[in-house]
């Protein structure tokens, strides 16, 4: 223990010897660790791209497939289309990819959405990112989990009514391994993307080869389900085309994750993470692609009963063997990391507006792992929700993705544009510190603020399309939705304000020192509990009324005569209560004896409060201390002090 | 107000002015009673009848019947073994008739089994009888309910799949009727009462009169889906023919009734009401034989899809018109109502056990409307769980119910036969006043032992062969619930009696008083509500320990900062938390405090309590306050004191 003195108060500094206990907690998740114990490690540019990837890559999964559902309702004839639109898709992403590596550049110390749309435009933008990227992460949960469990199915068509256990249970893990808080993620995270991405590579690889050589061959027993479904097809119209391309943009999902953990990186961080984030749109790109030609050579068709890599996978490779298996495990282990990413991101995210005070200020505090349990756990519960409701449907949770993704995109690029708008404004040596970042002028302003407003714009113009034609598809949810959140945001803003407002102690005068004391107590009876809290209230006051509540005539006289012996020449004051109400009648009295206070004075109620041994006891008693406790909380100038009694 | 000084001690006393407001509980079951309310009303013989017997009287809806399900496994050729069944079972009732109408002149002051056993027997044998009627209570609802959805079903076929609708439905009515406390319940019951009789009269009179003249006809379009069920047959054995007894004697359910109820008679009370038992025993009887005569001779048969009662009556009268109609509403009418005496009693038992202390003492507690709501309430949500859980079928009930009835009865007449013994041994004009009633020389105890001795061993037989041959079928459930019941009423009243020991004032001497206070106050941060409690504090003691729990180096420094401007020379104490825990560390605290307590000290946790404005604010802030009570309040001599604070 360590004892300062100053000022004439005693500071008394001890670090508690507590350990805690091993619970079903510490089985569960590990033993909590000290606030000493966070970890810091530097990855490098092959990890980072194992740790960052995952949820980028693992969206050819589902991207090239919703594409494809979308173009059968004009019949197979229509599925040409899907390269063309992959082709645009992967334009896309190109500017996407030049637009983040200068936000990477720029935020050396992590450039997500929120930061960079409240350091450049503000509050009300933050909060709008805030919201669209909370719900984009929940999705992303939903989705990949979903579509993990769709390549399961693919594979084991026997666990398909299932699907929805499978799902839940997958998330559910994901949550356990991040309330433990995986240290050594780095290079876990490695083997299975590098896993995905050699088989994922080979298969397309291998496919091209086949191709080339014309020895790939038509799909056997393709599945039939969405093409009988379509019995009666509709024209390739416009929106038909415009929608299959926003079904498409949900393989972008994810290219932003680098620019959000560029601290992860070894030094010079922010050249690692760009150059990590080119080599990851490379990838995405070409499988995009890939995928994409192949799939429509072997004439795959979508489904919800095998998807589109399942038929291709075992196209390519002529069977259901090693090899297929071995991809069908890649493809859903990658997804299922991917969702893991969003628990990551997630409770980060969360913890960083709760500690704006805009979210409960509790998601900003560490839980026994150093994690934010309380953002892991929500993120978990929501998204079982979600799966449950949408029956761990890819498509038909689809129409919900991606919006939230682009409208965060869109108002990074715009903050970004901003940026280097005020950069180019800024004297040549002068330097601005803002909240995220430092800003310094930068010669070539005017071109990089070209490239950022080319990707706000696009993005801009994927989320009103991917809005306007997945309106009624479930996009609607989306749209109303993030509103109610930023309102959300907002008016636990205003609470936080004034609550701090309230309790400043700027202007504050002490009040004049409390010298009169007036002590109320609620008896039920007179036994030793009674006894127990007189005694206490002696030491508060000499002003002390018993109040007994009367219901009965007969047990009231024998109260007084109790009273009379063991009551210490105290006031005893019997409201009689004709309707048998006990709390009504005391509050009223309480209320009386209030309005009569003067400023120097304050009242204690000292309630006498049984505590059985056993819990269950507790619904034997009526819990007057309780409910008079609820009662009263809400009133100034009144202490409510519980003596306890406990009968061994 | 009304004050009186005696011996030191001030007594006010005074009657709240307060007048409970309207609400929408005063919209649903009526605006609160005084308890200068109560009614007192005596009731004659004819409306009697109307209120005691409606529980007796409509089992005749469903005891036949289930009669007939069973003789049904041996074919529609041993349905004839009802009319001899029948007999039998009008001879129980002669003998339980007279039994009661002893009860009847002996407890003038109602004579319910747990107290006739409870007085002549012990508290052991009254905990089963109530045990028992509770279990009989809760059955009489679920098969009276279910019975009368039964009879609206067989008129209105389409409705069958909406039974459990409706017949939690008709138990949250009866629920609501019971708990406005319907005060001129007398004459509300006579008019559905008598029209029962009238209309079961006149049935089963007409149907007579046809069959004397040879007119009355075979069912038509007899439903046939439980004989479709047997298509193997039984043979006719001793086993099945005590199975339908079993089933038969459910229409003996209710005869008690009038015992429980002899108060609300005129005087001679006890006259009136054994008259009105003979009355409602004659009606029973013939009401059973005629049913059962008239059933054989239509060849109706037991369903799930008509009742027993509506092929009767469309029979007799030929038709489904207006007779037809009136009859089948009449019975479900009635039906209701036996339910509505189940509400009655159960609440009434509940609060006489309950005042025994062998249950919660709040069950013995009026509501606003001079009821014992909580029994009501307990009744209907168990009730409503067993008819959901049984589909609404009497069939699948009935081997639960009537053994607790015959236990009751069995232990009431039990305890009749040990109270006339006792009667024979007491000198001429010698009164022994006991809990329940007045015990006075009999001449004639011997004949009248003999009668109650019979009653006693009678419906114990029954109440074997039914628990024997029903097992299987259900009645293992109150086989095993009737003990475990005995046992938690026997472990809620040894807590009730250890907890009065220890609240007792005998050989109490009076504690030391407390000489010194020592102050704990745990704050989370310095701020007008810390300064609130620290100004009450002050108020307790000299001897004040703020306590910080410190997570983070930075704040743990302004806070010092702040306190040694504000803490008024204070001593805080900073526990150093590296495992992010806040009650733990405090805790550990307090316990050492505590162990350096002396016998005249006391220890006062001060809690500054913020309570938000709006409820939802709460989700807002860590309740530190309430995990810190919740923590403490097992505690001895440690007294937890809330200072709330409210921002406005």
């Amino acid at each position: 223990m360590n004892i300062e003195e100053k000022d004439g108060s005693t500071v008394l500094r001890r670090t508690t010897d507590y350990q805690p206990p091993r619970t079903w907690r510490t089985w569960l998740i590990g033993r909590p660790l000290s606030t000493a114990d966070a970890p810091h490690q530097a990855i490098g540019k092959l990890i980072g791209l194992a740790v960052f990837s995952s949820d980028a890559l693992s969206s050819v999964a589902y991207g090239p497939q919703e594409m494809l559902i979308i173009l059968a309702a004009a019949g197979a004839g229509a599925f040409y289309l899907s390269i063309p639109l992959a082709i645009a898709i992967c334009v896309l992403l190109i500017i996407l990819t030049l637009s983040y590596e200068q936000t990477i550049h720029a935020y050396p110390g992590g450039g997500g959405a929120y930061i960079v749309a409240r350091d450049n435009m503000g509050d009300f933008p933050a909060l709008v990112a805030a919201a669209a990227l909370l719900t984009d992460y929940i999705l992303t949960v939903a989705v990949s989990i979903s579509s993990g469990v769709a390549q399961i199915v693919s594979a084991y068509p026997f666990l398909y009514r299932y699907r929805v256990e499978i799902a839940v249970g997958l998330v559910l893990m994901v949550m356990l391994i991040n309330l433990r808080g995986v240290k050594e993620s780095g290079k876990a995270f490695a083997i299975p993307t590098y896993f995905f991405l050699i088989m994922m590579g080979v298969t397309i690889l291998f496919g091209l080869f086949r191709l080339f050589f014309g020895t790939l061959n038509p799909v056997v027993n393709p599945p039939n389900d969405l093409m009988e479904l379509h019995s009666i097809l509709q024209p390739v119209s416009i929106f038909l085309i415009l929608k299959a391309f926003s079904s498409g943009t949900t393989a972008l999902t994810g290219v932003e994750a680098i620019s959000n953990g560029i601290t992860a990186f070894k030094e010079p961080r922010s050249r690692n993470a760009g150059i990590t984030l080119f080599w990851m749109s490379a990838i995405l790109g070409s499988f995009l692609l890939g995928i994409s030609v192949l799939a429509n050579h072997v004439g795959a068709l979508p489904s919800e009963e095998e998807t589109i890599i399942s038929q291709l996978v075992r196209t390519v490779f002529d069977s259901r063997g090693v090899l297929y298996l071995a991809a069908i495990a890649a493809t859903t282990v990658i997804l299922v990391m991917a969702a893991n990413t969003a628990f990551a991101d997630f409770p980060r995210l969360s913890a960083l507006v709760g500690g704006d005070g805009f979210l409960p200020r509790q998601l900003a505090y560490r839980g026994s792992r150093l994690v934010y349990s309380r953002g892991i756990g929500a993120l978990a519960v929501i998204a079982s929700g979600l799966i449950i409701f949408f029956q761990a449907s890819v498509t038909r949770l689809i129409p919900l993705y991606a919006i939230g993704v682009f409208l965060s995109f869109s108002l990074s690029q715009t903050g970004m544009a901003r940026r280097w708008w005020k950069s180019g404004k800024l004297a040549g040596n002068a330097e601005v510190q803002e909240r995220g970042s430092k800003l310094v002028h930068d010669p070539h302003w005017q071109s990089k603020m070209v490239v950022n407003s080319l990707g706000a714009f696009s993005t801009a113009v994927v989320m009103l399309v991917f809005a306007t034609t997945k309106f009624i598809d479930g996009a609607w949810i989306i749209v109303f939705l993030i509103p109610s959140l930023v309102f959300s945001f907002w008016t636990i803003h205003v609470h936080y304000r004034k609550l701090a407002a309230g309790l400043s102690l700027e202007h504050f005068t002490e009040q004049p020192r409390i010298a009169r004391h007036r002590v109320i107590m609620p008896i039920g009876g007179v036994h030793r509990g009674t006894l127990a809290a007189l005694r206490y209230a002696k030491t508060l006051s000499d002003d002390i009324s018993a109040v007994y509540v009367a219901m009965d005539d007969e047990e009231t006289k024998k109260l007084k005569e109790k009273w009379e012996i063991w009551g210490d020449g105290n006031r005893l004051v019997i409201l009689e209560s004709p309707y048998r109400l006990f709390v009504e009648p005391l509050l009223e009295y309480i209320n009386e004896i209030d309005v009569h206070r003067q400023a120097n004075e304050i009242i204690t109620i000292v309630v006498p409060e049984f505590v059985p041994r056993h819990w269950w006891a507790n619904a034997l008693h009526t819990q007057t201390a309780v409910i008079l406790r609820l009662a009263l909380i809400f009133r100034k100038n009144i202490v409510i002090t519980s003596v306890p009694y406990q009968v061994d």
